[in-house]
């Protein structure tokens, strides 16, 4: 195997590629919701679930196009086509599929986690390349909360197809308190997960620096983030939570290292939906709305972080 | 509304019906598996999603066929028919129409959390009738790491549906031990899950004394699962880890109140594979083979239980 072979062979590896061609760790989550769709995609009939799920794959594959040239990656989230029924599900598959053919990561954001082999069913549907894996995502995130046992076949999956996983650890809504800031032994409950996923992403690490077991570490909780990065320095950071849940380029700093690599920050809303914020209402089209924030999104991360480093 | 209608809207009071008139708190679960299939749906290409789609649909059609006098829900594993994408997901939609068509509540063992809105996504997806909900079942398996404001959202749909959802507590597999028994101003992480689900439970009662908000604890944890039912007296437990995971009828009796009921109590493996165990190697078929295993089962739960009251 080559060396530039293994490069693209090992997850972090190849995001980091990416986050360097691209010049920018933005990543932009494709969360479809019937009711701000915009109007050339109208679905009259929200019943018709076939006319939804067409509206959806649109949706997404036109803001790929939008998109591919500018981002490292996007992040569809599951739940919104899991929400529309099989045929969601086959317009995610859709758009999966496309986003990989454009040149783009795709995360899986589905907060995955069984036990045994029933974890090895979701990892071998989502992780790896087709046909290797049925669906053909780059990573998956995954929710820690039944046991590191219930991680490892999620790892193992990772390591042998060249894949990567993002596992739960703060969380950025008000409620990631409840079990995840409990205290034991002096430490919250997400800092003994955060251990464990630097451990076993530093058992895995590619040439860039950084393992194949992620971290999912909120935007909103800006001191916690700073704290991870440091007790994680081989451990990718997903940081949700940017934009329209609250955070800023200064609080999303912290989740990078200092050659703006290390994270990947996702931003939904405010850019797949941007033809209904005010400040692109003169966009000449929906897409050039979404164009217009991906590049507003871009800049801002690069005026307040070391993201600026990608240049 | 009528008091019998109000009845059947109230899922603990559904499945409680149920289970008085099978006679038994036994859930047969549904984890097809290409390798176990029996041979008459023995899958030539396991390439071929179509053909291992079609196979997993009749495999679990003729599964309710036999089981549907016998027992009072089935429980399939999103994770498997996942695992062969969108293809798995029609036929996922298939068995859940066909299992209730058949008058079985169906739990979608699925395990899903995530915040807000997304959050929101997943429980329209699954809880309630279709086309209230594009999948239609009665019960919805919960991850709680994320914290209580991402349960809200399901408990909300919940109450609404008439549907129910089971939190995970306290797992049946080893790993459980490492958030959920990490102890928390000298209780564990699992007993402050019980207590915020146990009082959801409790602000929405049917008339047979349980809420809509149940708890999945497993059988391989014989103590806490009687620590837990003294301590959640409105919860509905879904009790997995009995037969193929080593739990026995004595270990998941403390799961079961006084008449019975407040629990179900899962068989996967040692159900839907019985042709491929020696006791059932004389049965005239595969299906013969499940319906001796199930009302084994079914005998042994009476025997070591009080699900010996039901009858």
């Amino acid at each position: 195997m080559s060396q530039s072979e293994q490069f693209t062979h090992h997850f972090a590896d190849r995001l980091n590629q990416a986050i360097i061609q691209k010049q920018t760790p933005l990543v932009v989550g494709l969360d479809p919701r019937i009711n701000q769709l915009p109007s050339p995609l109208t679905v009259d009939n929200p019943g018709d679930l076939t006319q939804v799920a067409i509206a959806y794959s649109t949706f997404c594959c036109e803001i790929i196009d939008v998109v591919a040239d500018l981002v490292p990656a996007v992040k569809p989230q599951a739940a919104f086509f899991e929400q529309i029924g099989p045929l969601g599900m086959a317009a995610l598959a859709e758009v999966v599929d496309y986003a990989t053919a454009q040149g783009l990561q795709v995360i899986m954001d589905a907060k995955r986690g069984d036990i045994g082999s029933t974890a090895t069913a979701y990892a071998s549907a989502f992780l790896g390349r087709k046909p290797q894996s049925s669906w053909g995502c780059d990573a998956l995130t995954v929710n820690p909360y039944m046991g590191e046992d219930t991680l490892q076949p999620f790892v193992n999956a990772a390591n042998t197809t060249g894949s990567g996983i993002f596992v739960l650890v703060k969380t950025s809504n008000p409620g990631s308190h409840t079990i995840q800031e409990k205290r034991v032994d002096d430490q919250p409950i997400y800092s003994l997960v955060a251990k464990h996923v630097e451990q076993l992403s530093a058992n895995h690490v590619g040439e860039t620096g950084y393992g194949n077991t992620g971290a999912v570490v909120g935007a909103t909780y800006p001191e916690q983030l700073s704290e991870l990065r440091t007790a994680m320095p081989h451990t990718l950071f997903l940081i949700p939570g940017f934009g329209a849940q609250g955070g800023t380029a200064k609080d999303v700093a912290g989740g990078l290292d200092e050659n703006g690599l290390g994270g990947i920050i996702n931003s939904s809303r405010a850019i797949i939906f941007a033809h209904e914020l005010p400040q692109y209402s003169a966009a000449t089209s929906w897409q050039a709305a979404v164009e217009q924030a991906t590049r507003d999104t871009i800049d801002k991360l690069a005026d307040g972080t070391t993201a600026s480093k990608l240049r």
